[in-house]
């Protein structure tokens, strides 16, 4: 069902998926089974050894949970641009908290939401991240479709704020 | 004129540009003056030193000449993606060449286009080029927008067939 969602974000945001790629949106709940609250769902257009394109889909107030991508040896960590295509996404990074943010942390497990610098980002607006920021983000009251250009996708070397997350449980499969 | 022509093909896709996206739509007629024929128009969304990511419009069979992305001593070259988003786009690569190829190449500096490998290309559907590998492509006619996500673009390194066409002269600036 969040899969059929997410197709109906992307179809109504003008975005042509074939439909391989429509059967194939990966609907992450992060294995904390709060779904609404905590989670993404993800089309990934190309992942080589040195570029990834991703587009995803946040429903109303849905909320990717805090986490880094860490430099690991010679290997530098991931570096991303989120650009906003449809809705508001609000993205928190470390620095200055913001005063009064746009957003709250998911009712269970709140306390793994520790940066709070405040990034809104509205449809044609876009940030790029540097490797080793902590971050996270949560759609708006309409949800959002946000695109990611990235270096190479490594899920599994993310580390996450919560620690009851771990990349292994994270896919969701309806 | 050519990039208010390009704004309203971005929005017509329903891609959402900032006003000073808008304002720079680069158009790359490749020192030709023969725009109509033989160019592109182009938004940059972000190109660092290890991602780069694009929107192009190529107006009715319009068409970006042959090149490649040569890898440079230890510096290998640019890897892209082409994912069509409107209309269609004709991608020719090495390989054996299309019978019956969908497009002709422009009247003048024709002899500058030697691979006739054909790869269509309709909204949704997408190709990936290793680098050093000849390609050209062309729109039909009812133009196209195309994404292009790739590693770093440097432009200066580009290696096009036509000997006319130097980068330095690229920028048809209106």
């Amino acid at each position: 069902m969040a899969r059929e969602r997410a197709a109906a974000a992307f179809a109504e945001a003008g975005i042509v998926l074939t439909s391989d790629e429509r059967n194939a949106i990966e609907v992450a709940d992060f294995g904390l089974s709060q779904l609404d609250e905590i989670g993404l769902e993800i089309v990934v257009y190309v992942n080589t050894e040195r570029v990834c394109a991703k587009e995803l889909v946040l429903f109303p107030r849905q909320t990717c949970p805090e986490h880094r991508h860490p430099s690991v040896g010679d290997s530098r960590g991931k570096e991303e641009t989120f650009r906003c295509r449809t809705g508001v996404v609000y993205l928190y990074v470390e620095g200055e908290p913001t005063a009064n943010p746009a957003c709250r942390p998911p009712a269970s497990g709140g306390e793994a939401f520790t940066v709070w610098h405040e990034i809104e980002l509205r449809p044609g607006e876009q940030h790029t991240l540097v490797p080793d920021t902590l971050h996270w983000f949560q759609a708006g009251d309409e949800g959002a479709v946000v695109s990611e250009f990235s270096t190479t996708s490594t899920d599994e070397l993310d580390i996450f704020t919560d620690p009851r997350i771990g990349r292994a449980t994270m896919i969701h499969d309806e």
